[in-house]
């Protein structure tokens, strides 16, 4: 087998352990936690399906890689729940050691082109980065609202500290922020299942 | 919310179940068990990496696309084993039945727009399905290869099965079928892990 071709199926076999990273929210019908590569895989075809609300055109293609590659970095620096403010402080640091070792499995031209849509993602700049932004947040809340919000009794958040992540929804989508994301928060607001 | 929205939002829950459909295939480092939405995401990600060995030209983003919904009727229908006989009698009648019920919350054109890319992938017979087609059977093969062919010995299957389906990885790509697909094939029969 030539170096690239090696050096590709490495990294889609490393990638991999994104299944064990667990995150915070849980699957619909009070299941069990959901992991990294599932989230991803929601986000993106929800990407493409919710596209003509995005605020500006997007590039469809990039958001859904981006959705779908978005959490690779976690293998090595793990998941840093949402409204976890020490670990948002070590955050950036354990993500940049990730994603050189990670990324650097596949040849020299896909890894930069990987680290270049990571790096979009994160600097939450362009439409496309903020409309899979927007996906990032909508599809934990879904899951959590078809669960009465017991993610947010868990971690013992409230209204305040959910609507400080959700609001940037509006930077990627208003029209899902106004008719989805607000109306799920002041729902379970009204319900007593979200805090103030 | 319109009744656009409320039906992509109930889609978009719904898919949410995929996340418990189990496969044969287990995880890299001898894990748990598979389940579709992780599947869909892992060669999802392999076909984006690997196009430049499609045997023909693909539409990149219709193939990602295909590989993150092809296994949505499972929600319904189950996974059914590739070396399932009895299974894969009733398979194609359990997955329409699924594919009307499920693409149905959808509103008519999405519902129209992913039921025509799941039976194109069925099908076989574009340059994205085929494609498609060579990704379902190579992300589960190196996983199972990286366990030692454990999935093959659970299920008493022999080269000759394997080869039956994993050959059709040559209609999507000639390369990866001769440098991967037949050389891991190959080791397994070698070491013993897998029978003539």
């Amino acid at each position: 087998m030539d170096e690239r071709l090696k050096k590709q199926m490495d990294f889609s076999l490393e990638i991999d352990k994104e299944k064990n990273i667990l995150r915070q929210t849980h699957l619909s019908g009070h299941g069990r936690r959901e992991n990294d590569a599932e989230h991803a895989w929601h986000m993106s075809i929800m990407a493409y399906l919710l596209r003509e609300y995005a605020n500006e055109e997007v590039d469809i293609s990039r958001v859904m890689l981006m959705c779908l590659i978005h959490d690779i970095v976690e293998i090595d620096a793990g998941d840093t729940y949402a409204y976890d403010e020490e670990g948002l402080k070590t955050q950036k640091a354990r993500e940049d050691a990730a994603k050189e070792r990670i990324f650097s499995l596949l040849p020299e031209d896909q890894k930069e082109e990987l680290i270049s849509i990571f790096d979009e993602f994160e600097a939450y700049e362009t439409p496309e980065a903020k409309y899979a932004h927007a996906m990032d947040n909508l599809q934990p809340l879904i899951l959590n609202n078809s669960n009465g919000g017991s993610d947010w009794q868990a971690h013992g958040v409230n209204s305040k500290t959910v609507y400080g992540r959700q609001n940037k929804t509006k930077l990627g989508s208003e029209k899902l922020f106004a008719e989805v994301t607000d109306k799920i928060i002041k729902e379970n607001i009204k319900k007593g299942s979200l805090p103030e």
